[in-house]
């Protein structure tokens, strides 16, 4: 049973913590990117020290008072926003963005929560090093949301998860109590990985205040190309093609359907397209090379090779770093320019790559089912994670098939569940997906989920709703 | 509280399983490697299924009787054997090795935990592919326990710990339910993540039944060269300068300090030595490369860069692939030549890449304070993770100083924690130090570790006493 702030409980945090620390919760504070979800005007405490967070939370847990942590506000899944039960605590972590340490010899980072993911990737690059997690909101989400929901963005295929790039967390626990785990190390086998329960978590479990992350050599050569492909099966089959040519340093395969070119001519004119005909499917290859291999060469190599194992059936190599820019610029602008066309549904989702193809047919299958739409399907083809975008005929908008949603994502999802894939690929669970986790999820997973969450926090107060539904 | 294995709860398993599943537990499943533990001679069960674990677990929870899991019984902490408390079941996966799947175009591999890790190996690279862990034990130990224990070895630099290689798992958590987590996802961000809960937990919190593990595109090329470095600092600064050169393609960096060449020459006068000269301090580095890389040539391009920079004195190019063998054999014919001469105390630990060569320097110093030890360093120098022998003068056997063995231990332990190091880096913590993870862990996340123990496995039949002291 929680309780909302009260003016005892707001009166009682001012022993914990300065003045200046508490501040209006203003609209910022209340709204999430989708809109989908109103925050309910809670007590906003900006902390400036992990100790400080500690006293907060201790405090919030013998009131039994929710606490929302708040990172960017960027989260597309409504984690960071309560809309209903008692009045909570909002714990904004904005000030906490100091850079501990770095150790470039080491490749590592030690950052607190709130640091701006764009910040961090300036501060490895004045070491001379990588943080390769890059997303586009990473100039307003902080280290500790991108850590919380385990984000994804562009370089997965080559880096990982931003899990991947942890090597250890200062967390502080539902109890108050501070878990120092700041390891810097490669290689610790003292127990349970509580790092990696905490990573993906979305704030229900504790509040990450600081982490150590991995720093990359940079690579000295980058390239990038469009290759067009007869197929989405021979995007997955270029793909190991690719690798066992050129190792790791293929950074990103974006797939691209045709549907996608002409939404960018219909809405961004001014965006220049790589081919004259737009073809069904291409690909976005993008590689980073250390040592003597030239990148356009290995790219050119590599394109001749394709076409002659029919994997591809042509393609345009980037002859500079603006052209490659220009490329990329292509792949960014595909969001923008389905915003301006209107989804009527639009799908984080992820499949086995063996699965893709098939996902793409029958999905295009059902859609056709429901009514007359267009689908754009693109996205991260390395990580299987496809965004599959339902939007209206082009005579019609959004609004006239507002009713069809439901029938929509219905129809993705259990196709997605059914290919042995996941009804939300890198943006996470928060409020907007406790359903489909309990429709989908294997039971045997959700209860211990369930098992550990009350072990962690058994007063229910940290971002409850979120990922699973708040116990009553 | 828990139950010995009784007749009647044997007899109640045979409603569960098949006779043929039921056998003698003879000696291989009472000893360990290092021969600290006996193990009591329990209920020993061959099971040949998922749904028959399932059955065994949910009878054993029922009946409060502990179950040790077994795998290859490689283990170096003593967590495959339970020398104390009730007669345990002991439940074995060995003829539980299907493959149950291969995906060469999704670089995955599915598997059953009882497989050994060589077979693996060798499906992988049937299929064109490389499943990259290696270690000394791979012809025995199986995939249940280096998921188990989080296993190591020697391409840890470049492809990462067992952790960093699972995309999913099944599990037999404590109550009898199955975990149907075997994902072949490179994204999925639907709720706490219990795979990586699972792996390192060293079967106190479920049985791993099968993985969804990761495959690699094999090198094309590879090389080896051995280095004289100056220092282990220049070691650590020669990994960075190397990295930035010839980005991911580095698998293995491994520091030699000149006692292994001495103990070589001393006991495996047959095994042939790079240098002429012993150096205080020399590396092997091995590279896989794929593209037009010739990896002798970069192998060379960069010795002769770092002697430039002063990262190295000396070194030697393998000329072939026979050559680069001999190299390895070097490396792997260390461990051979301290057991001749017979370790008073070995140490497995890891510390942050930039305090290696303080912890020699110190750790060094404390020992000889102790007494006139021999000390041989050695070990994976890009993980942090460093062997740490200490030797008896050379007129000396190790019986001279068993009681010196507290205080050496004691001693490293110490430095190491005190170094922000692990006193496991790759063994995990079994039996053998439970009291060291009580002694140096987070008072948090040991406090955190209880919780989730007790909200998994309420019971605590999970292999009792590995890593948690066994609840009374």
């Amino acid at each position: 049973m929680l309780n909302a702030v009260t003016p005892e409980f707001a009166e009682s945090l001012h022993k914990a913590v300065p003045p200046d620390r508490f501040d209006e919760a203003g609209p910022s504070y209340l709204e999430e990117p989708r809109g989908r979800y109103a925050g309910q005007a809670g007590l906003l405490v900006k902390t400036r020290s992990t100790n400080e967070v500690a006293a907060l939370v201790k405090a919030a847990n013998t009131a039994r008072v929710p606490i929302v942590p708040y990172g960017g506000g960027t989260g597309l899944v409504g984690g960071q926003v309560a809309p209903d039960g008692p009045t909570p605590l909002i714990l904004s972590l904005e000030h906490m963005r100091a850079l501990r340490a770095v150790y470039p010899e080491e490749n590592v980072v030690i950052a607190e929560a709130g640091m701006i993911l764009a910040d961090l990737q300036v501060a490895a690059q004045e070491a001379n090093r990588l943080f390769p997690m890059s997303l586009a909101s990473e100039g307003s989400a902080r280290l500790g949301g991108i850590l919380a929901t385990n984000a994804g963005g562009v370089n997965v295929l080559r880096y990982g998860n931003t899990r991947d790039l942890c090597l250890g967390l200062e967390v502080v626990l539902p109890d108050g109590s501070i878990w120092n785990g700041l390891s810097r190390l490669r290689k610790n086998n003292t127990g349970y990985d509580l790092r990696h329960l905490m990573i993906g978590a979305e704030g229900t479990l504790g509040i990450i205040t600081a982490a150590a992350m991995r720093l990359m050599p940079q690579p000295t050569g980058r390239g990038a190309a469009f290759l067009q492909v007869p197929s989405p099966d021979a995007a997955v089959a270029l793909l190991a093609f690719a690798s066992e040519r050129l190792g790791a340093s293929i950074s990103a395969l974006e797939l691209i359907h045709a549907q996608s070119y002409a939404f960018l001519a219909e809405t961004l004119p001014d965006i220049r397209l790589p081919f004259d005909t737009a073809p069904e499917w291409s690909v976005l290859i993008d590689i980073g090379t250390n040592g003597t291999t030239d990148p356009q060469e290995a790219l050119l190599d590599l394109a001749e090779a394709a076409a002659e194992a029919g994997l591809i059936t042509d393609g345009v190599v980037a002859q500079s770093q603006a052209q490659r820019a220009q490329f990329w610029s292509v792949r960014e602008h595909i969001p923008e320019a389905n915003r301006r066309i209107g989804a009527v549904s639009s799908h984080d989702i992820s499949v086995p790559l063996g699965e893709i193809s098939k996902f793409i047919t029958k999905g295009k299958a059902a859609i056709a089912e429901i009514g007359p739409f267009r689908v754009n399907c693109f996205g991260h083809v390395g990580d299987g994670n496809l965004h599959f975008n339902v939007f209206p005929d082009a005579s019609k908008s959004r609004a006239d098939y507002e009713g069809d949603r439901p029938a929509i994502k219905g129809a993705v999802h259990d196709l997605v569940h059914a290919l042995g894939g996941s009804v939300s690929a890198e943006h996470g669970v928060g409020r907007l997906k406790v359903e489909d986790l309990e429709k989908y999820s294997d039971p045997a997973k959700l209860a211990t989920m369930r098992a550990v969450k009350a072990a962690i926090d058994p007063n229910g107060i940290m971002n409850p709703g979120a990922v699973l539904r708040a116990s009553s």
